[in-house]
């Protein structure tokens, strides 16, 4: 497939939809003009489509493996990744004190979409080190922030997040990895962490991880976790990669997708670690991270969707098949009504997720600028923008798979491994069912006054179709905060993706008003027939957890 | 995982959901005495739990290959296969002269079910055997009769359906295969077939190829086309395996899934074969092949669906992780709403997909005792179970990989493979995009009768929010007679849907009537949080094919 970078569709978003002016108005993005993100977003897709997307295959038949303890790449992913660094990517928003690029989040979001659709395995990369430089900016010492920064925005060492253990997932407070303190000021971090994205690699000369880890005699739970930076080699006092630190890959993952990008089991047993941040305060400096690399996910599926559209819209345009059911067809199976409800479903879908990945990161870059409302609304949107674009990209494979017929199920035409490569992103850095939780549980312990200034902004644009369903979910919202938290939890997910559906009928019903002829026909698409989705979604999310804990596990096994 | 079958679920749609006692009660089925059912779906479930099942992860990872022509199969794939055959569940529904039990298909239908979730990849065999054995018992000569049917009854030999080829894939009319008489009555066959399951194997000492092919001169399209019986090896005067015939395997699909089960590109070159019915009229003896394989691959998706269920639920009983939100809990993630919502939504819809096939095998059966009426309803049911028990199994597949969290997408928990191996149920038998067009074209051209005619049984059965939503399906239904044929096609996948929502309530409702507690619980699940989707699906029914065609090619890359 010849993957086709779309700046045009990305830089309608930022103009017409998410009010990516307002962060070029802000005195802290002022380098941020029309011409700069405009000559990035150019050069993200013109490499993209010419280095990094010839590379996805590869990445799939040939998985990262572990050889003597150290990671071989797949053939191609080190010149790639070399061309994501040199190019500059990995520093767009990174703070240029420490040779950060000072552009909006907004920027960096568009350009991971695009390398993202063009090689999944191989964009996770950057995506982590992206989190590491936010987290270090906000929580290192200036000590460490000389000494790694640099190094990070630039790609010559690249990051990972360590929280995950064996009896830890979903709980990490449950971790137990331990780190106990030297004489010289560090610690020696020790434990087992797994399923640790690019957690070794021969791409860059040294590897920084950052490793959720318990003091001795720390409280238990996530009160008494603290965050360490463990680099595999010791800078030396130059800052060059020195001695080996007392860390190894014990394995890599056999995994459905992403065969290009090694998930490792990580093993320290007592290496060099740095504290980041206070003491037991570990948790909020990873949720820095972890909240960019949400972003980040959700963009992820994003980029699945929009490359599954493009494959499926180019099988379909050269696919010969049947009899033509229309006058002055092409004689493809584009002239089948069905084929076309599914692409052009893809293609509403592809824009709405966009739009929302898009106008979380505008939320994010104003919030840096001191807006408080931003600030919340970014809170808001980060899970729902998460969810439903993962399930948007899994949708969107799944459907592209469909377009395909027979082929689609036949590995060489790739369509199969969008949807393979794309699956985790509804589990990793949160499940969907976490992001709902969160959603539903500390997103609305503001009263809902985030969530009602949203479908306010909704409501006042004025479309009535969309204003309609907007109260319907207002009135759903306040159904739910009069729930106690595990019965919100029961109808969390249906509730967040009726979330997403007026938020997408929103940004359709906008985009319609460019007067464009292709963009008014997918708006009247998403709202005659996927809006209407949203009231089933409201009715399961108003059950909340009504019925669910009637059944014993022996009822459900019976 | 630890596959456990369900007989007593069978047994009770069969007893209290589908009216069996009808067939049983028919003349032609008077062996079909509860006992003998019993004694069957038990060895059935005996046999997958103990032989088939500990097979299907080796069929993934050892996938069938293809040695100097021959294909050999998975380790241990022909053990399994000698099990199902010598237990004789090619013959169940087989005519008694031919060596079959002349038993109903309800009962095929229930130990399909079992052998799929067992290991899907090894179904799939005996189904085209099955398949073919329905056809030629309708369609061939005696001595075809005489000579074939007992060995495929048996399973010493097994069957496959050649249709497609490279340009010939949902539209068969294009097909270009030829058959030349020979002098002796046979004709030669000659061609490339694609996408043939089961094409060549070492389990059995014979293979029987049904191929569709043109005589010369014969019409264009599928009124040129006319069927093939065409032996892998030529029988001699005894009815052993002869000389070879002229056909070999080109090479194997690379496929998502089902790696156990060989799908070949079949060349054949000047193979000798038998007229299988009338000259072009292959199509009319294919569709009696298809109607049933369509009846099996919506069970494969039941299996997949049963299966999915069963090891997410097994998993979230003995994970344990995050502090219970529940008093007196279990301590593992059973305890979460949202993974209760998720495994008790699982639960409801396998016993609705369950439902539906057996309905459908039970109006097969009936049909088969000349009940006209049945007939029609079975025509209409077939499309949407095949179409929902394939869709459920492609959910509940996901569903159960997102139960599992992380260990979902590795690969060595088996959750990743039931996705993998079931996709293609929605695309072959004809993709479920075609389904929906034979539901509301082909099978709504007798004016809505058999349409209506179920919507009224749904009405009678007096449940106030089922027949609620089943007059809106009627509504709708009236509502897409209006419409020309391309117009209905616009909104018929979401059609389908619609009346397998409203068909799974009326199921569901049926079973709470028995006044068990967990069915009850499941069937107030589909009511209140699955039945309310109807509402959405037929909104977009509604809409036909309005807008689809307002956008070119261009405008969709564009």
């Amino acid at each position: 497939m010849t993957y086709r970078a779309p700046v045009s569709d990305i830089t309608f978003c930022l103009d017409h939809i998410v009010g990516f002016d307002r962060v070029q108005a802000a005195s802290t993005f002022e380098e941020a003009t029309t011409d700069v993100v405009q000559a990035i977003l150019t050069e993200a897709g013109r490499i993209c489509e010419e280095v990094i997307a010839p590379l996805n295959r590869a990445g799939d038949l040939h998985p990262a493996r572990l050889e003597n303890g150290v990671v071989r790449t797949s053939p191609g992913f080190a010149e790639g990744y070399k061309a994501i660094a040199e190019a500059g990517f990995l520093a767009i928003s990174g703070d240029p004190e420490y040779g950060g690029m000072g552009l909006p989040l907004t920027v960096t979001t568009a350009v991971n979409e695009m390398i993202g659709s063009a090689c999944l395995s191989l964009e996770l990369n950057p995506l982590m080190t992206q989190g590491q430089i936010e987290a270090l900016e906000h929580h290192a010492s200036d000590a460490i922030k000389d000494l790694y920064l640099p190094k990070l925005n630039t790609g010559e060492w690249s990051g990972t997040m360590n929280l995950t253990e064996p009896q830890a997932g979903s709980d990490v407070g449950a971790l137990t990895t331990k780190a106990v303190p030297n004489e010289d000021g560090t610690y020696a971090i020790s434990g087992q962490k797994i399923y640790i994205s690019w957690g070794d690699h021969d791409m860059t000369e040294n590897i920084v991880h950052l490793v959720l880890a318990r003091l001795p005699d720390a409280p238990k739970g996530t009160k008494g976790i603290s965050l360490f930076l463990v680099p595999k080699k010791i800078p030396d006092e130059k800052g060059n990669p020195g001695v080996a630190n007392s860390l190894s890959v014990v394995s890599l993952e056999h995994k459905l997708g992403l065969h290009g990008s090694p998930t490792c089991v990580m093993q320290y047993d007592g290496a060099q670690g740095w504290l980041i941040g206070e003491e037991n305060k570990g948790m909020a400096a990873m949720f820095t991270m972890m909240n960019n690399a949400r972003l980040g996910v959700g963009v992820q599926g994003l980029s699945i969707a929009e490359a599954a559209y493009q494959q499926a819209l180019e099988f379909a345009q050269e696919r010969k098949q049947g009899r033509s059911p229309v006058e002055n067809g092409t004689g493809t199976i584009l002239d089948h009504a069905d084929v076309r409800r599914m692409l052009i479903e893809m293609k509403a879908e592809v824009f709405a997720a966009r739009a929302m990945a898009l106008d979380l990161a505008v939320s994010l870059d104003l919030a840096k600028t001191g807006d408080a409302a931003a600030k919340a609304r970014a809170a808001l949107l980060t899970p729902i923008a998460k969810t439903y674009g993962t399930e948007t990209g899994i949708k969107l494979a799944n459907m592209g798979i469909q377009v395909h017929g027979g082929m689609g199920v036949i590995e060489e035409t790739g369509a199969a491994q969008f949807a393979r490569d794309v699956r985790v992103t509804a589990i990793y850095e949160g499940t969907n069912g976490i992001q709902a939780m969160d959603l539903v549980g500390r997103k609305l312990m503001d009263g809902g006054t985030a969530a009602f200034a949203l479908i306010d902004e909704i409501e006042a644009a004025g479309h009535d179709t969309v204003s309609a369903m907007a109260q319907e979910l207002r009135r759903t919202t306040e159904h739910l905060l009069t729930l106690e938290p595990n019965d919100r939890f029961g109808g969390a997910v249906p509730y967040l993706m009726a979330f997403a559906r007026v938020l997408g009928a929103h940004y359709h019903a906008k985009a319609a008003e460019s007067g464009d002829k292709t963009r008014q026909a997918l708006a009247q698409y998403h709202l005659t027939r996927l809006l209407p989705e949203a009231q089933g979604l409201m009715a399961q999310a108003r059950c909340g957890a009504e019925g669910l804990y009637d059944l014993s596990a022996d009822d459900l096994a019976a």
